[in-house]
């Protein structure tokens, strides 16, 4: 637990999923303290053995919180909102949370596990363009279809939920593979919605604390 | 809907992800009729143009019920979790549902996405095993040690949660591409305990309609 019992967030201001629980932790005004771990420094400090007992899957994020250690940034997520139940993200009703979910699961499970440091890694250099974008794009296709049928001003209605939260950081890494997005308009329109909501901007990549100088505005 | 009002699960005998929810709806008790999809023939019945229209992502599963069609495995299990509370597979725990969802993202977000069959055939035929074997390793070592705080009799406690409605599965998966599970005495001995359970053994590959009879027993 760190100083004053705030939560403390292990985070690399890049990583997409330390970045959707930056958005919710924003979202739902609850005060929080970042502990950067570089993904790239001398191999990358996920991988020391003081932060594998952090997190055995040596990633981020990671949370810790009411004197637990969570990881997995959609049960991080889930976990605010079970016990944070202001300013919900999750809808009321079964069939909107499910719609939540499904857009979460599929970015969550279906896009950035492919495209992440440690497989693109794995995939090699030559290689790891041409991987990223065949992955995107098959799973962007599916959001967007998805979204067809549950978009209001945002992925499920017009309230913000855990879906932008997922949504947002993906569609930054689309763009940073170069991914074409014109084929999914309705992404780029919500993406557009939320690029200046404060809660959105604050957890940015380029307004974090370990943003390389060169790169933040 | 299919005939009777009993939801139809779109699945295919070996995938853990169909399995997965299989085992939720035996637990529960849920009566449900299967159609079956083949992931090898023709090149795959998922990507036809009538199952694009069932799950954009062209995976199996997909739930019909209550009227809407479900996809993502984690999400139908948490449907049928919220809709049909018999038989919980959730803690009421707070510390321990986000125990039950670490192990579940890990595996649905950290192993079966990168040796899932789609992958696979993308990586190549002679690189498929180490691939698999690598990132199978890599996940059941994170499982192993969250396991290790959270386990009573089964993955969390001594309940069956969702966790272990992942971990059957991913344990066939790994002994299918020859993983050596020795250094998993935790997992192992919850997959023992379970192998047996009806539940489990009813949702089991080889007792799918759509199971090869030369592989079925």
């Amino acid at each position: 637990m760190s100083f004053m019992g705030k939560p403390l967030l292990y985070s690399y201001w890049r990583s997409s999923c330390a970045w959707r629980v930056r958005i919710a932790l924003n979202l739902k005004e609850i005060p929080y303290e970042i502990k950067p771990i570089s993904l790239v420094k001398a191999g990358g400090e996920q991988h020391f053995n003081e932060f594998r007992d952090v997190n055995p899957m040596e990633q981020v994020p990671a949370l810790q919180i009411d004197g637990h250690t969570l990881v997995e940034s959609l049960n991080i997520m889930h976990y605010l909102e079970e016990t944070r139940p202001q300013r919900p993200l999750m809808p009321q009703d079964v069939h909107k949370r499910a719609k939540v979910r499904e857009i979460c699961e599929v970015i969550a499970s279906g896009i950035q596990p492919l495209q992440n440091l440690t497989v693109l890694i794995y995939v090699g250099e030559d290689k790891k363009k041409e991987w990223a974008q065949h992955w995107i794009n098959r799973g962007l296709r599916a959001v967007e279809k998805l979204l067809s049928s549950s978009a209001g001003k945002y992925c499920v209605g017009d309230e913000i939920t855990l879906a932008d939260c997922c949504l947002v950081p993906q569609v930054f890494n689309a763009r940073r593979f170069q991914v074409d997005l014109r084929p999914f308009p309705i992404t780029l329109r919500i993406d557009r919605e939320l690029e200046n909501h404060p809660a959105f901007r604050a957890a940015h990549p380029s307004c974090q604390p370990d943003c390389p100088p060169e790169v933040g505005k």
